[in-house]
């Protein structure tokens, strides 16, 4: 991997606009098959999402939007009322597909609010051009996530992340993936170590499948490995991304995060968040205000990948949070698109 | 369960012995099939030990000794001195299906060692003897580390163990479990918390079986929840087993025990470790002298329960150790059949 244009070829658009239709990866049988979704109507969008398709805060963000900007494109009459009216509908219908992800609900305000209701046709112009917008912003805040983050990153070293903050979990390049992605294209000799991260393992699938696609060198490991490699001095950094942050810098993120930060600190291995900005919450401010969602227990106590056949004694009962909450006192930096910041000065971006 | 004749009837012997042969039960199967092997020949131990049949210290180094006893069984000579050194060879034989278990050269040394080369009757009778020792004093031995583990459990608790130091890793009762049985035996309402340990799963499928069995109240989670658990003040205590244990006190256990430490340590969580004193190698001054065993990369990069099904890219690496270090600064505690010792007072065992 040379040049942006060679990771292109080889890393396709995890949310592709096209002209009258969206193209997504289907993430539910990556690594092994890649594959397209053609999402023509909102309700297209709105079964990816429900269905994991999709995945991953940006990318979710984004394809909420596709749904809202499919379903003005099929709006067919001139009343600008009945037509907001519509739109509005439909996007708190695809709210609902993910009711815990923030970024959900933010793709879709940024494509409609303060719209100007004299005329349909003007209105879906500026539909069109936000979502345009919204697609292509996205890219370049994760791409200047990449120069920042890749300014910490020296040749030799060996960069631990957790779960799937990559390109697929955006509409392309990813956040905690992009520090890695700019040091490679800036030649730097790197390595790249991933947790499987259960229970879906968007690790070992997912994140892996970007690294194999972008001929970067990596290794998977299981998630409580951390002890392991660390007090062998096999990691050097970690990056990992973020579902939220509080104001005071506190971080929630999939769950595994806050061990991994804690094991960093007691080997004084830096640990950073890389995030855009979006994903701060200033309205919050600490973590302990954010609610962690929790999913059912099948998905640990079952095989998710064979027909759900049982692991566990059918009688098994489990508890499965799917993120947990990283002191900010345990973060060396959060990486966003307007620089790297110690966690307590977060407040310097809302300026 | 009540009594531990009520136990007995749930939860069946790992290692049984009867007159001229051993049951074992099958732990690649559980916990959907409960199926005994019937081991004869000293080949079927050689055979349960390399393909897992059985696992976990004690009950490893029982059908090491199992293996030595149906041989002895089998030779139907009267020279001592070749007897002798047939058993060795197959003692030679047996160590090698799992050459970094010390218990199963334990095992088989036990049996072996010291014999009086006069007659072969009087060998066969005596190995007899240690054999049916060794079975009823490692019993004992757990019982014990049950009693004194129980000392330190309150009603209403709720105890975290990782992987399997259950009944099943030894003849009966397990070593980490030993308290949680006593405890329950006591008349305590207690909670036990399971990590499903990657990669084999031995806690979803081994220890939530033996808790099914004795209808101990339980919950599954992944390993990396031990931050979330423990920062909601989820987890009052949590008991581990341990492969080896340093003279110093640190102690080599399943990968994932020293996370679970540093996070019980942070929480203010007291952490113990439950082992027979046979598992402390006083000749190791740390546990930096400990070699870590590791594993095929393809029981985290396949489905080790589908055929080997790959999860991960083709191309993918993987690193998989298969223990870690815990440093005795991190343990609160080792519970042994001799009672309970700060990690520096192991010494207190050898005099």
């Amino acid at each position: 991997m040379k040049n942006l244009n060679q990771l292109h070829k080889q890393l396709p658009l995890t949310v592709a606009l096209k002209t009258d239709h969206v193209l997504i990866i289907d993430q539910t049988i990556l690594p092994h098959k890649l594959k397209f979704l053609k999402l023509t109507k909102y309700a297209d969008a709105n079964f990816a999402i429900k269905e994991m398709k999709v995945r991953g805060a940006q990318a979710i963000g984004a394809v909420g939007a596709v749904g809202v900007w499919l379903a003005s494109n099929r709006y067919r009459k001139n009343i600008p009322t009945e037509f907001y009216a519509y739109l509005q509908k439909i996007a708190k219908e695809i709210i609902k597909a993910r009711p815990t992800a923030v970024n959900l609900a933010w793709g879709v305000k940024t494509i409609l609010s303060d719209l100007d209701l004299t005329s349909v046709a003007k209105m879906k112009q500026i539909i069109t051009l936000r979502y345009k917008n919204l697609l292509s912003q996205e890219v370049a805040n994760n791409l200047k996530i990449g120069e920042y983050g890749n300014q910490l990153i020296k040749s030799g070293m060996t960069i631990l992340t957790h779960c799937n903050a990559g390109s697929l979990s955006a509409i392309w390049f990813g956040t905690a993936t992009a520090p890695i992605f700019q040091a490679v294209l800036a030649g730097k000799d790197i390595k790249v170590r991933l947790d499987e991260t259960r229970p879906w393992l968007q690790g070992s699938r997912l994140t892996a499948w970007e690294m194999d696609r972008a001929g970067i060198d990596y290794t998977v490991n299981i998630d409580s490995a951390s002890g392991y490699l660390m007090s062998h001095g096999l990691v050097d950094m970690v990056i990992v991304g973020a579902d939220r942050i509080a104001a005071n810098g506190d971080v929630a993120n999939k769950i595994g995060t806050y061990p991994l930060a804690l094991m960093a600190r007691e080997h004084g291995i830096p640990f950073y968040v890389a995030a855009v900005s979006a994903t701060i919450d200033f309205t919050l401010k600490t973590g302990s205000g954010i609610k962690i969602e929790e999913r059912s227990g099948n998905e640990i106590l079952r095989d998710i990948r064979y027909k759900y056949e049982p692991i566990a004694p059918r009688s098994a009962k489990s508890f499965n949070p799917v993120f947990d909450m990283t002191q900010a006192s345990l973060i060396t930096g959060i990486i966003t698109e307007y620089g790297i910041f110690k966690p307590g000065d977060l407040k310097l971006i809302s300026k």
